[in-house]
């Protein structure tokens, strides 16, 4: 099949988008065999389907690489009562906080937890998303931690999109555990984790490095954990304050440090040293009216990959979009339109690992994303709307 | 017909959001023929269809009464170009600004503007809306003002939706009157109002007012003028600095002023008096990240109704979502979903003037809306997901 007359940001090359105006892209047994301008398809692909695109946008398929979609109930009732002047101690005693979600997860049961979860990654393949990161975190203990991921990796075939893992035992301490996060480490997040990895369910290992979550000790003896069983790593750093998580997770050659409002020019330097990814989180900075930017300007200068996601996740960014994201990013961190492209493709893919998706290249999965759309920078621009036309996943619309 | 076991947010009485849970509406002839708990459904309605409604939540039909969805062109380049460093002079030599829009919409003639804005009204459709206002202001000549208000017009012809159009020849001064606002609006703003008014086009006259755009002696002409034809007035109001706006459309008894950041409490005292109702733009606000929040509590205070709005426009809001507008009204302005909720139902009819429509009660429009959801917290809690299970317009699903 060849996709032709069509707007290409293949992320390729060196020039913003790798954009090739009147491009076309041939594909066969789910990958990309060619791309290139239209004139010069070569005749031995000019056997098939041809779709002439009518020189609509063409983009590598969407990748939201920081998710928390599967979950148990809603905090509609908490976000109200904030803003009708509730204090945070009136909304816990109301059960509210990260510990009323892990309540109704670990009340859901696996059925429900997947039913709700897939109106949210049909909204996402929707806006062209091929492939979605789903953490574990809000179990905390052992069965409902492995239900979460078994959730995710069901989501996975359930759906035309790709599922890539991550055990978030170290999201928070339960409160049976309150004040005794070590044990907690000790006797629940680890042995769920190996629990989990035994049974294939853990594509990636993440925590939460946070003074009301885990200290950088209790992370590093998750990594170490993680290291062991040779997965590899990832961690919700520096979002509220400094903590020393980012430079914890360079120095574990992490995939990724993620949401990062408060790291410093020194932590942009271990992770461009080892090729950390940052994932930039916007709506959770968003919806927390959070002022402090991440270090853009830094991770610029040093060249590490900007990723952006959603943080889809009940309290701090319950937000299905991840073209939303991209104009956050924009609005928001200031970053231009093609980082914002670069952040949920190329950028995205590597902060999961992935090294067959996420750019329009020879080889690569045809994973693909065609817009009503003349030029990528529509794609940041406009909000609330979904332009996409149609969405190739492994070749298949 | 009667649509039963629903949470009914009825935006009636003192209580927020009007909830009757377990809730019933009968629907005949296009109205509401009665309201209440499902139990105290009158025998001689129970004549049609029941649709049970499994519990979901009912509203009224969503109202956008602040857009100007009809227009030329997209301005995607210029958000990317002020995004990579460009200063204002640099985007307004490349042709940036409204200008851009102006000169896009003047090209594109009747047809392609009928055809780019029916994508964005069956968005908001799909959101539950049931009445947009759509704006003239990107021809600021006489042929394509009447232009824009005929296409908005045609909208409502060729789509299951109440269009209420507001002539808007005092938006901005067009190149060919550069320094000569007065010669504008005699030559052609009040000439292009009265031609369109004879032509049965224009609901209600609204302006700019602003530094960048026409003083208080300009709008008054303007506001004049519609008087002198019957025409209702609104008007776009202290947004960037305060010009007496707010003042002057209280003075006319406005049916509403618009933005307000920089409305003072003496403007809320005016207003309260006029029943003039607010109109917040959250979605300029979050473009222009702008930091001055409108005087909310004032408005609170004096009862001032507030409604909210999309501001749907290709410079400073190109926002296609009210549900998205409902969320920034609460995250960046701090309402409260009750106050969001009734900003796009109830208060979004007053500030059109229109008194059939926006609350779910007996001899009103049967314009509904019925959501995948159980509190009408949740409308304005989630971002960038649809929630919408089903719409009635005027009692037609
Ligand atoms: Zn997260
Ligand atoms: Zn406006």
């Amino acid at each position: 099949m060849i996709l032709g007359n069509a707007m290409l940001a293949t992320m390729t090359g060196a020039a913003p988008y790798g954009l090739i105006p009147g491009g076309a892209v041939a594909v066969g047994d789910g990958r990309i065999l060619w791309v290139g301008p239209q004139r010069d398809i070569p005749d031995e692909l000019r056997t098939g389907e041809e779709v002439d695109l009518g020189g609509r946008l063409v983009t590598p398929a969407l990748i939201d690489c920081h998710t928390h979609l599967v979950h148990g109930g809603n905090r509609a009732r908490e976000f109200e009562m904030r803003l009708e002047g509730a204090s945070y101690e009136e909304i816990a005693r109301a059960g509210g906080g990260i510990r009323s979600t892990v309540a109704a997860t670990r009340a859901a049961g696996e059925e429900a937890l997947f039913a709700t979860a897939l109106p949210r990654v049909d909204a996402l393949i929707a806006e062209g998303v091929s492939v979605i990161e789903i953490k574990s975190g809000y179990g905390l203990d052992r069965d409902t931690e492995l239900a979460m991921l078994r959730v995710a990796r069901r989501i996975g075939r359930a759906r035309p999109v790709r599922v890539r893992t991550s055990f978030l035992g170290a999201h928070a301490i339960p409160a049976e555990y309150d004040g005794r996060a070590d044990a907690y480490i000790d006797e629940v997040c680890l042995p769920a984790l190996r629990a989990a990895h035994a049974q294939g369910l853990v594509d990636a290992v993440d925590g939460f490095c946070e003074t009301i979550a885990f200290s950088t000790d209790q992370i590093r003896r998750v990594f170490e954990a993680a290291r062991e069983l040779g997965l590899p790593v990832k961690l919700h750093a520096e979002q509220l304050s400094h903590q020393g998580g980012a430079a914890l997770a360079a120095e574990y050659g992490a995939l990724s440090a993620d949401h990062l409002e408060h790291a410093t020019e020194d932590d942009t330097a271990r992770m461009a040293w080892a090729g950390t990814v940052a994932v930039l989180l916007p709506g959770a900075f968003y919806t927390l009216r959070e002022t402090r930017l991440p270090p853009i300007d830094a991770f610029r200068a040093r060249g590490v990959p900007m990723a952006l996601a959603t943080d889809l996740n009940p309290g701090s960014s319950p937000m299905n979009s991840l073209l939303l994201a991209m104009n956050m990013g924009c609005t928001l961190f200031r970053l231009t339109p093609a980082e914002a492209l670069a952040g949920v493709t190329c950028h995205a893919a590597r902060a999961l690992g992935l090294e067959d998706t996420g750019r329009i290249a020879p080889g690569l999965r045809a994973d693909l994303a065609v817009w009503d759309a003349e030029h990528p920078a529509e794609l940041s621009y406009r909000i609330g709307v979904n332009p996409l036309h149609a969405r190739f996943f492994g070749g298949a619309k």
